[in-house]
Order: structure tokens, then sequence, then C-alpha cells
């Protein structure tokens, strides 16, 4: 079902869609950054309809901030990279999305992630941002380690440490574990003025606003908390487990992306951190090296 | 707002609503227990219109098992006991309900459970269901312990042990913890043949889910998996202290309650073990002597 019109060159949409925002780019055939979109959550796991959303407004952000017209948006063809999608049943409800693009490469997140990072080399990454995990793609083949979701996995996540300060808080508030800095810190953050508000502020909320109280944990840990060190070491452990392990499939080059990766590269083991590179592109670009990778198999 | 007829002798309602499920019962005033009912889940935190619903349908069903009409129902006089009313504003709303009975006495669960267990005397109730806390109400003074949450706390509680058995299991599938005869019991029981589809499986499930996965972790138990007695021995540790801490308010009895009490019991500390006392009444009555005690006051 190619929209695509004859008469004009395409232009490549990028996204990068995840638990907590949707960001797009446009890029032109020379590879040229035209416009950038952001918007609100795009894993189809937590709404297929929000996800549908969020991508299309992302995309028509980035169409009105390249000075594109809106009517563009059936000549993109897209790049698609989903959280979520890694599940097949989700990656089968999006493919049948009716979408309004030129065309539609859908892939997870993941692999534009590391797309992005090596500029469409093999490689690894390990994923520290709202959740975590690690991923390696070398010679076509995949490797997906941990992205167990909240809240039983995704240990080293913001979320993941989000969620272990709430818990230790509210131990903490009820005497089960010693005071800790992160105690007032998320009372005041969280404007509660004892365990029960807390107990209410932190009911049924998603893993995104978890993630959002992981700067407590990293705030205490400056001032050498105890609770929050052993919180941030726990996670860091994991973490460097994960790299260590996509490191047996001798990657080309390793990175570790996402919200979290500045504040925890210093806590990762020595050998770990040595071993990580900088990322190149960030993950929108990657799908747009996914979309140029396809549609030149394609010819 | 009295619906209630002035020829009729009232019936007593006694509602217990859980996260789970919710239980009436139908008390004549000599105290003869004349129906039951149970139904879906009534925490309002869960939704208030299923909430409602639930309370309504397992009053109806009561009836129906008394063999008492419908209509009967606006003759009641219900004693509510809830999940979540300990927050102010559930209460409230709650409170606000148009309810179909001739007068309505709301409170916690917790409540209810303790004037249940102890026959509407003092005394202090550890529950371990679905959530886990401690409770103890002695000379009109309440003392609430723990009531967190999911997935923030309840240690101890079947969602709170099924939980860390699904984390574990992950680890433990992806090589990050040693093999637990969990794995197999969960993959079986989940109709998952790896961790892929065991991710999906328990992706973005309710707190009553994981509860239902906590007998994988007693099953493993029994035959010393390590990772299975590590999950039970911490949970019941933290039973223990909640007693503990109870026991300092010197309640008149103490009973462990709630759908894993009976499990739980043998790996609580001795001390504490030798504490507890069997509940007289089930949280149903509970909520029965709840309602006698409030219209006894209101003469």
């Amino acid at each position: 079902m190619k929209k695509e019109s004859k008469d004009n060159t395409p232009f490549y949409l990028g996204i990068d869609g995840g638990g907590s925002k949707c960001k797009a780019v446009i890029v032109d055939v020379s590879g040229k950054v035209l416009g950038t979109g952001i918007s609100g959550p795009a894993n189809p796991l937590h709404g297929y309809e929000q996800a549908i959303n969020s991508i299309v407004d992302s995309a028509k952000q980035a169409l009105l901030d390249a000075a594109l017209p809106i009517q563009k948006i059936s000549q993109l063809v897209a790049g698609v990279g989903l959280a979520g999608v890694n599940l097949p049943s989700l990656f089968n409800m999006m493919a049948q999305w009716q979408h309004p693009f030129a065309n539609m490469y859908l892939t997870t997140d993941l692999h534009i992630a590391c797309l992005g990072a090596h500029n469409g080399n093999d490689g690894a990454i390990v994923i520290a941002g709202t959740g975590s995990c690690g991923y390696s793609r070398i010679k076509g083949s995949t490797n997906i380690v941990g992205a167990h979701g909240f809240p039983q996995g995704d240990k080293g996540s913001g979320a993941w440490l989000g969620l272990q300060a709430v818990k230790r808080v509210l131990l903490s508030l009820d005497g089960f574990e010693q005071t800790s800095q992160m105690n007032n810190i998320m009372l005041q953050q969280l404007n509660c003025r004892n365990a029960l508000e807390l107990v209410e502020a932190v009911a049924k909320q998603p893993a995104s606003f978890f993630a959002r109280q992981a700067f407590v944990v990293f705030q205490a840990a400056r001032n050498k908390d105890p609770l929050a060190l052993d919180i941030i070491r726990d996670g860091a452990h994991y973490i460097s487990n994960v790299t260590r392990r996509l490191l047996l499939d001798q990657p080309p080059a390793i990175s570790l992306i996402g919200g979290l990766a500045s504040k925890l590269t210093d806590w990762l083991d020595q050998d770990v951190r040595l071993s990580l590179r900088p990322p190149e592109q960030l993950p929108e670009i990657g799908a747009v090296i996914y979309a140029k990778q396809k549609t030149k198999n394609k010819k």
C-alpha cells in the first residue's frame, strides 16, 4: 500500500516510542535533520490508541518543526521503533495499523536504539531509562537480556529505582528500616505529610511515575545515605551483569543509553565501564537508518 | 435517609469487600446466619463502579441464598467493610454512594476483620491475603502497620510472594539467579514455554493475579528449593515483625487471618506463633457486629 506520490522525493521519519514519551525526527535523503517532535507514551502494551496517537502527534510536530505541510505525512517513509513490540501479539497489532505514512517499517525500540548507537553497524546496547534491558545484534542474530517489565523486572531502571525507594521509604516511615534521607526528600517531592498520604500518592501509579522518583535515590546517595547506596549498588550490579552477558557475544561496540545512563555509569564495575563507548546517534535516528536499510533491501 | 419500612424487623447485612472478592452475609436480629453471597473485587481503589456492583451483587446473592425477596434489600441494615477506604478520598467517595440499603455503616476491611476475629471485642489482627498489614483497635484507638499496597508494599502477602516468584523466575531463566523449581512450576501453570512468553503472561497483571502465583513458592519450598525458601522466610520475617509491633499495644488477643494465614503460620518466629489465637468469627460477621454497634449507639 504505497501511498507515496511519484513526483516527490521522500522524507524519512524516525520514531522512538517508549513507555513515557514518543520522539520523532524528520530527515531528508541526504541525512539532514529537518525537524523533531515529541509526544506522550507510545508503548502499545499500555494502550493501542494512545500509542498510535502519540506516534502521529510526534510526527506532525516534527513536520511543523521542519516547516513542512501536515499533508506531507503521507509521503513519509517511517522507521518506527516501539517498546512492547518484542511481544509478538503487540507487534502484530501495531503492524496491522492503517498508518498515515507512505510506508512503515516496524521494529523494537531496542533495535533502533542499537542501530542508532552504532550508526547502523552491529553492536550491543544496555538501556537504562524508565525500563532496563540489554540487546545485541550481530550478523543478523539478536540477543535480548532482561526486558522483563514493571514491576516484576527492569532492575537498575528508573522505575525500578523509584519503586525500591518508595518501598523502603514506606518501611522506614513504619520503623521497619532505618531512617533514610530519602524519606523527607520523597515526602516533600510528593507533597505528603506522612506515610498514609504517601501510600495514597503512589497507589496505582504507572512505571513512569516511579521512574520520576529515581532522582530521590541519587540525591540521597550523594550524601552517602546507606539505603539509597544499597538500592543504587543493587541496580548497578545488575546493569553490570547485563553488560557482561552481552560482551560474551563479542559485539564490535557496546553502549549504555537511556535517561539514567549518565547517572549510572559511575556505579558500574570498572571492567564494564571501560568496555562502554558513547552512542553515535539517537534511537530516533536509528529508526531512520532502519527505514533506509529496509527501503534499500526492497530495491 | 432511612428507607426501612416500619412494619418489618430489620435484617443485618455484613459485607467484606477486598481486592479479589466481596463476601456478604445476612443475619437476623438473633444473630442467626440466613444466607451468604460472594462476588467480584470491591476495593474502590481499583474502580468505584466495580466496587458498588460487587457489593450489591453479593448482597442480592445472600438474599437469594436466604430465600428472601430481592426487594428486601431496602430493609437491610448494612455494615460494610472495604479495602481501600483507609484512604480518606476513597472513604468519602464510598460514603456518598446512594446505596440501596436501609442504612449503611462504612468502615475499613481491617476494622470489620478485627471485630470479627475478636467477636466485637478489642484486639489486633495481622492480615495475610492478597495484601498484608497489621491492625489493632484498643479502647477506641486504632493502629495500622503496613497496608502499603501493591507493588510497593504488602510484604508477606500473596501478591508479594507471587511477585517475588515471578521476579526471580525471570532472573533465573535469564541465568542471573540459580535454577529454581519455581521455574518449571510457574511456566507450566501459566502455559508458557519460555521467559519471553512468561514476560507477556505477567505484563500489566493486577495484584490478584500475582497472589494466585503464591502457591508456586509454597510448592517449591516443600521440596526445599532455596529461592522459594528465601522468599517465604523474607515474607514471614516481615509478618513476624508486624505482629510483634502490634503486641507492643498489648491487645487482649491477636489473630493472623486471610487466605495465607494457615500457610504462613509455620514460617513465623516461635514467639510470634505462640502469641496468635484463632479468629472467632469471619470478617463479614465483623461487619454485622459493626452495624449492630452503630445502630445501638444511635439509640
